[in-house]
């Protein structure tokens, strides 16, 4: 009998399959690949994107000051060619009629995580992926000084079907003059349990979670691993803050060296089980304007692109899982990965 | 500058891109094929899907009744053979911990629209596109007996990106034991519409569109085929009955043929000008219990897969789309298709 499991906190319902369970191997496996050709995000190609905006460039004692648009930066962060949303002007809120529109106001940019085009967030030393994260955060503390954003959403698209466009990794951020609905409704669940409970519901989650140990993928000093008990897609994983922070961008420092350590191994072990799968990863966080609360707890969620959605999703924001998360966590808890630390990779500068 | 556009049903806004606007022939086109081998939808292979539901089988005078499960039907009902959802037992609603769980009750059922293997629904003649909408309604009032179910879908996954795994032509009933989240917020926007205003907001978007006529695609004597102001996806478009009527059930007997008429030249447009696209089609209608109201009016969406879902959009919800609905509809609405009807292709019996 297939199971309906509802999600504690936007109180989402999915149909769980138990009988048909799959395993990691009956997925299809879609092409990751993107068309190589000409890559903009390589070095000596820095003058081909918009104007720098942050880039961090080791410089050891004695030598010269890198120059901006330069080679020699280990993440480098550009506004996007094309962006979604453009950076000038005001909302302008105004009727067509019976509807209603704005201007497309907010920043798109994209952070390139490593200057070799062959390496994936997976495969770079946990120290870049936390210079990633570092970047991150000064983004959004400069972003969030625009009183006109009110959400800043980074997410990245890895691999063609889970709609990346370019092959060199990247993350991309943008900053919304509104709080999307989703947004919305996660905070308004949250919320609603918090008055109810007067606790922070992703704490209990995480409590009952590591109690039980059934759904752990891995734990870290600071963060938890771990499959949601109502998760929309096959080996959805989040990783979470074990102690209540609303915002990412207020953890201590400390944090985010522990969170490279736990995002890199769900990335291996991904790799392992799926076979270097396409997935999305998001941030969800608090709002720009409210980044200190008792109810919201920020976390990343991780989901591989292994089946499709299709019109039973679209016509009902409801979905089908045919793997139970028990399984997906124990796939990915059982998987062993080398944890050998590669040294970091920067290419020669050009 | 781009635009934001709110959804005047549901509150969703989309970033609609004027700058980079994409004309049909800029996205990629996926491949819509599904490995061929054997077919459990063709004539002959009866006994290799469960046992038949419904059937029509087209009986002329003298001829002896046939038989069911047998060949000679024009469209036919059958259950899913791998249902998401079982249709024995009861809910059982219980808690594991703090989260909630109960049985996924429900049915799954699959309209086979054609004997013809090689045919589409847009390929088919209107008479045989009707015959479908009747097997719909016959399903739903049949279904709705059952006071389990809360709500029944209707929808049809066209092509492998879409999320079809057979070839043969056919559309999926789901009736489910919950009102999903999406159709809850869409009941409810038109319902606080309907308070504010005293009139469906349906009704108010077909007035005003039909008197703009930017966004029409086509018009029949009982509905109306146009792209909505907030459009998701790209081609995105909408086909509602032009009189209020808020379950598809409840529509008078001539209503059917009008709208087998009104999706015929819609599929044809879009494979004229999409070239013959991968598609979800879902029919939006009021939940069973609830058929007949002021505020709700049922419509069918048609969305074209041509862009992939990201992580934007599974972060927030929000949708951005490259091809401004007013562009979309002007082509859909200047495609000339050959509105010949073509002869009721049945193919002979095994």
């Amino acid at each position: 009998m297939p199971e309906l499991r509802k999600d504690p906190i936007v109180g989402r319902w999915v149909i769980i399959s138990t009988d048909r369970a799959k395993r990691p191997s009956d997925f299809a496996r879609e092409q990751t690949k993107i068309r190589g050709g000409f890559c903009p995000f390589c070095y000596g190609n820095e003058s081909k994107t918009p104007p720098e905006i942050l880039a961090y460039r080791p410089n050891p004692n004695g030598a010269p000051a890198p120059q901006r648009d330069s080679a020699g930066w280990t993440v480098r962060v550009v506004p996007n060619k094309f962006p979604a949303l453009g950076i000038e002007g005001n909302l302008n809120r105004q009727a067509e009629g019976m509807f209603d529109k704005m201007n497309g106001i907010g920043a798109h940019e994209v952070i390139v995580e490593t200057p070799d085009h062959n390496a994936s967030l997976a495969t770079i030393p946990e120290r870049r992926i936390e210079d990633v994260l570092w970047a991150f955060r000064d983004r959004i503390l400069d972003l969030k000084q625009d009183k006109r954003f009110k959400y800043i959403l980074i997410f990245k698209n890895h691999g063609e079907p889970a709609g990346a466009s370019l092959e060199h990794s990247h993350c991309q951020l943008i900053a919304l003059p509104i709080l999307p609905r989703q947004v919305v409704e996660e905070l308004e669940g949250a919320k609603q349990y918090f008055i109810y409970k007067e606790r922070c519901v992703f704490c209990d989650v995480i409590r009952q979670e590591t109690e039980a140990g059934t759904r752990v993928v891995a734990e870290t000093e600071h963060f938890v691993t771990l499959a949601p008990y109502a998760p929309r897609f096959p080996f959805e994983t989040w990783i979470l803050p074990k102690r209540h922070e609303s915002a990412f961008e207020n953890s201590p420092s400390q944090m985010y060296e522990n969170l490279a350590r736990s995002l890199k191994l769900l990335l291996m072990k991904a790799d392992r089980v799926l076979e270097n799968p396409s997935y999305n990863l998001v941030i969800h966080t608090s709002p720009v304007q409210d980044p200190t609360n008792d109810h919201y707890h920020w976390h990343i969620e991780f989901m591989p692109k292994l089946t499709k959605t299709a019109g039973f999703e679209w016509g009902t924001g409801f979905y089908i899982n045919p793997t139970p998360p028990e399984e997906a966590a124990r796939f990915l808890r059982e998987a062993s990965v080398e944890d050998v630390q590669t040294p970091a990779a920067v290419p020669a500068m050009v």
